[in-house]
């Protein structure tokens, strides 16, 4: 997630440089053409040039605003992961009887609850197992291709020895196992969001619809200032093409970029309360921002 | 889904090659006629253009967002069809007690569950049962027009066994029943997209609308350059039925096509899934992508 | 719900008739005013015109989207009666105790549910009475004006004697009644959709700006080509008319018309799936098609 | 709820008569200023009144959109309600056990639930308490600030004593609690939906707009025909000030005006259908309706 | 909350007074120049400011629209706030048992449940504890970073001592568990609004534009005129600004400014409620609204 303070445009104007180079050395040729001779004659009115880009604000809203709900529907599912999280750990306090296991239980529910957190972080940003991670899973013995799921079979296997033990009221175990349902569905509109990329044909056509306009618009401007055209020429397919940017880069949110939501960060949070509520020792530190953003 | 790497401009530009024909030959009719005594005359300002064009383009987006939606909220009953398929078996993990048939038990949820998911897929498409799916029904001994109802019914007369077997609370049978009627929500949800046409008026205004936009469009382009005015002619009315032969690709995400929700790749990933879970011998292999889509 | 393979234009052309006849005739008027003396000086810029039309298209943007978001809503209210309906005998099935009364409790379940279907059916479209339903009434000797919220309580005392008879856990009898609640909830979703009028004032406005765009933009063509003139003055009005009354058609989708949602057919669907999982002997065969629609 | 039969345009232009005054005599200034010295010379394009036009749509569309969906919710709960208090009934007679108290119990839940309605309608318009409602509370022997809260707390204190007398099941219990809660809920959402004004500085904004568009637009059109100019220049302005009328009007569904979401006339059907449920003797008569709209 | 009696201008005004004396400046130097020499010929024509207009308009369409859902959401949160807190203490009069410690096992609830608003509310503003939370903390004596968090633990432990006292059914401790778990997540939402940054690039992207826009424009308008280009080269970015600033204002509720969630007035009434439903003696009076706003 940016931060406030402090943005990067250099982090963004290398995402358009190799666009932006294309324009301009479009808009140079087209305008120097657009002097001579035959291209001289032409002329494509602006009014055609305002109807193309009608449409293509209407599409890029559209993108803009869908892109907009996907970065907002997975920091929905993080914050969730963090509800749901708390809940789990509250309701093994409500729920469990006091023995000399109730601890015990709990801090071992908690620490898997966190580890979760960080092994979908990873599993969804395709990066390496961290050594919290790591080391979880190799005193677990048993590993899987998909580790959260498997933690939360864990989760499941632990609460039928829970509920063994305490004879736990099948009301209660149903009601912590509807948190764990909770958790599932998280994990899964993850991996939907993560593995469904946008529609392609939409964003082949915003960009073929750029490219129309970048050809069309140069011939209706008027051909007394060379530098001002080229310029004209060139600012306005690049102010859609940085918009068609931006929402491309809001709309893949688990892309371990910048621009992600802030699930390292949000991790940390939950092993923080987590570790609070369930009474282990060792409370971590906040995750360290990035200079302009955080992960 | 079409994919990221690769997309077939041929297949897109099928769909609409008729449509680019019968306006590209309008175009140069009109663009020749224009030239000649009567039609010479004829003048309708661009700015009446640009009033339809505007109308159109929101109908368009409109449209576009409507697609969108259909084609996401596939995509979400599918992405929830994952989550419940792996709830239900971690459920029976979770209540069962551990006794000789607990596997047996859990195995069998596991088979109907993804055979559930490709009867499914197969019934949504239209497409020949595959030899999975026969040879379940086979063996099963039954049949119906609706194959995926009658495995819902098969699951819940599985239950009562169940919770005859074990004298299991009805608080966690009625948990277990929780998550078929969202089995059964998912998959009234997908016939419901299925069998729903989008509203007809709406297709035939916006065809009307880009018909009228090509035949007003000529008479304001200035009559100068033949092949420009043409070409102009030809390439806004195109652009539009583009973007609105896009948004049909979108909306009906069941029809066996390059657009489809990818239901076989999710199903195999039920597949794998749940075998895991289940300890299941035969884990099947990721689905091959086709050169540019994954189904 | 119209179908694909055929739409009726007469029946559309049928709904505008009234408005193209009066919009043709002003036009006629103007334009022929437009030539004499005091009205040929009057001139209204186009610009005016398209604010107005701007305006217009967005104001029409929103009724055509609020129009489907009802129709739309419609359709899934529905849906959901065809998933509630087959939870309702499914949970049946996996509840009950095996005994004698079992399958003649889950038949009159049956029976019940789908004569709620075709009663709520015709009681929304204020049809007269099939005989299917009307016999079932003489057969329970009881009558309401709102029958199908008697077929419910029906439901409720049914629920209330099999509780007694089988000895019912609470938990299942609960989980039954959520199903109950839920076509409670149906039903009272789609009396709500059949008693709101779409807010009058948004309609009176939109009707207004149509005629006002109508009255101006004739005085800012120009006046070279009388025909021509005529039909752009008559055009513009006309699609934004026909773009209205195809918004009314979709809002109010229980009247009774080819663009209702399918609720016949839906009950049909939810009988034969009911039959067959009650195993009672009729099953129903498919509603037959109207020419290009289906109701 | 404004009826379909009739509108009463006279009780529209009432809202908007001082708006369309002040503008009228702006017109008339600017234009006759317009033909005189200083004036004259100040020309301010139609483009960037088309510019400000735009503007002004969009914000207007968004402002239409947000009060529409007010509107629509508060619509959603009083359907709700609708439902809710249907399920209570009902689920009262399905879980009740028979003896003498069950039908004593079930019409006195009745009452208090469409007490209930009626005096929620009268808190939100806070409009003084009708005489069914206050002598309800003079028999009551209690009374607060805020009435229906004390009726839902009544509920609560009347379950508790069911549930002793028929030492009801707390599978039960609960499940009418939910209903309970569902009431509690749908309450404090019609407090939110009145309490919460829609953000000022939007309204102002947009009435700034207006103006702004009102003062510029006069100087973009052209001088020969004092009277369309005038005419012109008042009309524009008045369409957006009616549209943001149109919009306020909406957005306050609880203001005791015509427009208001139809509360006494669902209180009464919610009257007429519960007696009827709880075979009460007194079947109201149907609210009367107002010539063009019902409360 | 702005209240809808006054609105503060000035308040407004200083928001955007530093953009206002930028765009000023600018509008001044570039009308100026452009009498001069080489700036006099530089001719952008307006359809090109249009079309970034429109381009702009939308994009602030889509902000605005942002902003207010966020709002509103804030809104609903904080509404299903006073709704759970209502709900819990309901319960706690409907399932506890009659005996001495009920009124003092609910009146500790209402007393820790209204203290868990106040410190969400503090906490979320980043403001210093009142006296009112800050004594209850030294009462309690213990103490959290997130103190909402250990209060809602609090409860927890609460309900398993009363559930321990009372032998309270599963059942309803259950059912009260989902209410806490209803409170959990509204914190954790509003966590996830406060810490979530509106996407930095979207600012970003919509300031460049208000920017190229300012620039463009002067360059379109005819120079016949000094002071009213510069006023209309002026007003226009101001206008585009002042929305800006509008959806700014309205994306962060919790920042302790005039336009916040009344987090303060809602826990007062909280307040007010629970200490009647528990009978506790001091009633607060309504907490006093701002000259123009209430927090």
């Amino acid at each position: 997630m940016l931060l406030k303070k402090n943005i990067s445009i250099v982090y963004f104007l290398k995402l358009i440089k190799w666009d932006v180079m294309a324009i301009t050395l479009y808009s140079i040729m087209v305008g120097t053409l657009d002097h001579f001779a035959f291209f001289n004659d032409i002329d494509i009115p602006l009014s055609v040039s305002a109807l193309v880009g009608t449409l293509l604000s209407l599409l890029l809203a559209f993108r803009t605003s869908q892109s907009y709900e996907r970065w907002w529907e997975a920091r929905n599912i993080w914050g969730a992961i963090v509800n749901d999280s708390r809940s789990l750990i509250r309701q093994l306090i409500h729920f469990l009887p006091n023995d000399d296991m109730k601890t015990q239980y709990i801090q071992s529910f908690a620490i898997r609850q966190y580890t979760w957190c960080y092994a979908l972080t990873e599993g969804l940003r395709k990066v390496p197992a961290s050594d919290k991670v790591d080391s979880y899973f190799k005193a677990l013995g048993a590993d899987s291709d998909n580790r959260p799921n498997l933690l939360l079979t864990k989760h499941a296997e632990a609460m039928a020895e829970i509920t063994d033990h305490y004879q736990l009221d099948p009301n209660r175990q149903v009601q912590i196992d509807n948190t764990i349902v909770k958790l599932t569905d998280a994990m899964g509109k993850c991996e939907r969001i993560k593995n469904t990329v946008f529609p392609r044909s939409y964003s082949v056509m915003i960009h073929f619809l750029i490219y129309v306009l970048m050809t069309i618009l140069p011939f209706g401007l008027e051909d007394n200032h060379y530098i001002v055209e080229i310029m004209v020429a060139t600012l306005v397919p690049v102010l859609f093409i940085a918009i068609e940017r931006t929402a491309i880069l809001m709309q893949d949110p688990f892309e371990n970029k910048p621009t992600d939501t802030p699930m390292s960060s949000l991790s940390a949070t939950i092993e923080r309360n987590l570790t609070e509520m369930a009474e282990l020792p060792a409370h971590p530190k906040p995750a360290e921002a990035g200079t302009f953003y955080v992960m």
